[in-house]
């Protein structure tokens, strides 16, 4: 799942220059971040768009991530888990520091003598400037939670008949992009599922999914929404890419209120042609290029539209929501 | 949790320059973790000690989690959760990076025009340095689970009567030591408990734990040992911090065998006297300063002791083994 274009939020277009400037938030957005600090749903961490989870939002999280369980069964995915890193080279790869370079982060790491640990250990207690001690790793952080799918399956040789389904969970991803609405994070779980297999079979896969994501929202209260949609390309270049991804109708958007002037986008289905299969050489079982598409619900997201919706209690939700979620 | 002196695993040792060499693994380590690739349990990413991990290793490491779940029960912790990525002031002013500057990683991210982006997008594509285009952020990756919980708690002041036990879940953290050793990972689960509290009472709920720890680990057919220990301090001056922590027995950890030629430490308790709660101001109900402990179970390195103890097929692991997991 490529990053979501942000519909309903506020844009955090990528300056001319120096860091994204933080975006800012709807008058609405900062009260329901600050009635989420208030009651312990989040917790602040003093840098915007990161933030601690408290027991009744990962509960609430935990219950919302049963219910894709139990509709992606009939899928019969392998199941598969990552950390929240990945091998700098694959994002080299990716192509993502094409489309996406505002929304990337690399890891760096001390590298030197005693006196170098020395000298940074006390810039750093100060507060001051350090980064000339770190140097680059080989690692990234995941930018999307279907990144380190594709070269695990490509790694077994040409895919079996009927290509494969690989259920990735809920990963933690990150994009550089600090903000004041709480829906928009830096650092979130994406549950994701990711479908190779002939075009076909890709886009049927993805065609079902988006009605299976729109019944399982709606199923819960929410006004979701299906839409058309495009990813934040960087640059002047990336309205062309965002154009050409809607007209080909590669990306569609489940989207529900959360405060912002617009709907905000809680799921994406993304159909990546040979996109990756291209650049990890995944095969169908004849030899020709498979075709990929993912699916991934931004749990953060979906936790906030229900207390957007239904209000902070859970115990006072509607008895069908909670009859779903908590099965009473 | 800081991090374990690596016991039985080969040392990383830091480099008087550069990054620390790669850690070699012995002969049955490296068998061992050929053979957990080969089964699907771990997934190579291409990067030493980064790996995916597949649906059995997920499951043992759910149900070994259900079970500190069940032993913490009695503590009625509060629940928090954290992603892998903390705020840089936090790590600065923690200390991490006086004692184990050669482990910590921070987040880089792209600053720069569409010129600037261009520019790096090609170097990278071609796997060339593009670490100039990179720019510190205000993260830095979680060294230790508790590291959060601190400042979380410190921001609610004066702690109540009796203090508090705070559930830190599962958290992904990060060290920076790439090895061949399966049981040395860069990036694992620590399952985390932190007490804020009097000195006697934290030092009495460590040493209730480190009981309960063992018994756990027993029960489930490991040769658990406990060990006073200490922690991989950086350099020369790490050797008195790493003497003195053993002196005064700040660190216990809990040991099993795993493949080295000594056991491997898989659980630890730390004792911070007035470390963290100096730092973040966390007082007592009469205002002295707190004490802080927390534990760790080092979730990856316990499923890793399993497999090792009782062979890759858990169906025909030992009866008792399997009900304390999966009740049946």
């Amino acid at each position: 799942m490529p990053p979501s274009e942000r519909s309903g939020g506020p844009t955090s277009a990528a300056g001319a220059a120096g860091f994204a400037s933080l975006g800012d938030a709807t008058t609405s957005q900062a009260a329901f971040r600050d009635e989420l600090f208030a009651r312990g749903l989040l917790i602040e961490s003093g840098v915007p768009g990161l933030y601690g989870r408290g027991a009744l939002f990962e509960e609430i999280r935990a219950r919302f991530d049963a219910l894709v369980d139990a509709a992606a069964a009939v899928d019969q995915p392998e199941l598969m888990r990552f950390p929240p890193l990945l091998p700098r080279e694959q994002l080299e790869s990716s192509g993502y520091l094409h489309s996406f370079p505002h929304l990337a982060g690399s890891v760096f790491a001390f590298a030197g003598s005693e006196a170098d640990a020395l000298a940074q250990e006390e810039r750093a207690a100060r507060h001051e400037d350090w980064s000339e001690h770190q140097q680059m790793t080989d690692l990234a952080l995941v930018p999307a939670a279907c990144y380190p799918v594709y070269p695990a399956i490509a790694s077994r040789g040409p895919l079996p008949a009927s290509g494969v389904v690989v259920d990735a969970g809920a990963a933690w991803v990150f994009r550089h992009e600090p903000s004041h609405d709480p829906a928009r994070m830096q650092c979130f779980h994406q549950r994701e599922i990711v479908r190779i297999g002939s075009p076909s079979e890709v886009l049927e896969w993805r065609d079902q999914w988006s009605q299976r994501g729109l019944a399982l929202l709606r199923g819960l209260g929410l006004a979701a929404e299906r839409a058309n949609a495009a990813d934040p390309f960087f640059g002047r270049g990336g309205r062309m890419l965002a154009a050409n991804q809607r007209q080909q109708e590669l990306k569609f958007e489940l989207l529900v209120p959360l405060g912002g002037e617009e709907a905000t986008a809680v799921t994406s289905f993304n159909y990546h042609q040979e996109h990756f299969a291209h650049r990890h050489q995944l095969l169908l079982a004849d030899g020709t290029t498979a075709h990929t598409a993912c699916l991934g619900f931004g749990q953060e997201r979906i936790v906030l539209a229900l207390l957007f919706a239904h209000g902070f209690e859970p115990a006072s939700w509607p008895a069908e929501v909670r009859s779903r979620l908590w099965g009473s």
